[in-house]
């Protein structure tokens, strides 16, 4: 662990995320996705949930933590080229469990 | 706007998904996933999945944030049922980050 | 058992397909797809390709036959939303293999 | 297009892959898929149902019959991995359309 606030880590990420695009494609990863366009985000995205499920249901449960490490990066990229924040996401996600939402799913048949 | 960090968020919403494990299906979504098993819960996130990438791609990108959140939910239960922590995931993330691990990843062809 | 070769059925159910397009909504299920839209026939896609992949990983290996017959028909939904059709999806196969393509994917890295 | 008949280019292909099972992974990508094993397999039928979504979502419709033979191709892999046949899944798609399965759906609340 580095000694910055473990608590931050999304919001820190996100940070340097942002700060890459319109780098080098060349030297960053970020960059280069951001390059790519939308589409290729969006795939990646897709290709790492597929990833965890597998290692969810594989042989490999401890890869779940490297998979979806990669899932989170890469829907952070998503949310980063499609406008949305962090905490955009969080405040979502406080106001479902705030009224109850999540549990509410049930009743509106999943979601 | 939620005034927590992304991080502590995520870990309340997963302590309330740890706390409905066992409980009754019939009142609990979440309860309802781990009765339904691994499978079932893998199943919504790569279909939560899905749908975020279908909302930024289409002409919804403000469904993004809705999809995200329904994704990150998800994910947090198949975490819970596969025995990992939002803790074990952030640290991931920061090692990478620490050790320019993201950056690295275009070296290796990607993740 | 069927006695129709593949492509004569997948050919049959493309063109049983295409006659739903426009038509009730509330009377056939693929009138109500068209009517949704390429976001929502696409969701479908990755959602059924989801639950063979859970299908093939779980503990029900015999879902996989049905989880497949949900997966192709919604993509042969997609092809006809896209422009596209079985005989141009059956023509890109044969010539791969003819090409020995498929084969070839390994030196270009698969995918 | 070859010169086999282009109705039998699904059990063909299969014909093809089944015989590369416990091939050699070094010069058989399809032998190599085998050699993985079934989350890898699984694995390459989700991303590649992904990459058919972000083609027919994209601004690259014409890379949809690319990414759907891709997907074809490697769910055949997954059936003869898991022991089913297209003989079983186009009997499936069959029965379905036999006894109006698929505007069925509809009123049972779809796939």
């Amino acid at each position: 662990m580095s000694d910055k606030d473990a608590s931050r880590v999304i919001e820190d990420l996100f940070e340097v995320i942002e700060s890459r695009r319109g780098g080098d494609p060349e030297t960053s990863y970020t960059a280069q996705l951001f390059d790519k366009g939308r589409g290729a985000i969006a795939g990646k995205v897709g290709e790492e949930a597929v990833e965890a499920i597998v290692a969810a249901l594989g042989e490999a449960p401890d890869k779940v933590v490297a998979e979806s490490a990669d899932l989170l990066y890469h829907l952070l990229v998503l949310w980063a080229e499609a406008g949305v924040t962090p905490a955009d996401v969080m405040a979502e996600l406080e106001r479902r469990a705030g009224t109850s939402g999540i549990e509410e799913k049930k009743s509106r048949g999943g979601g």
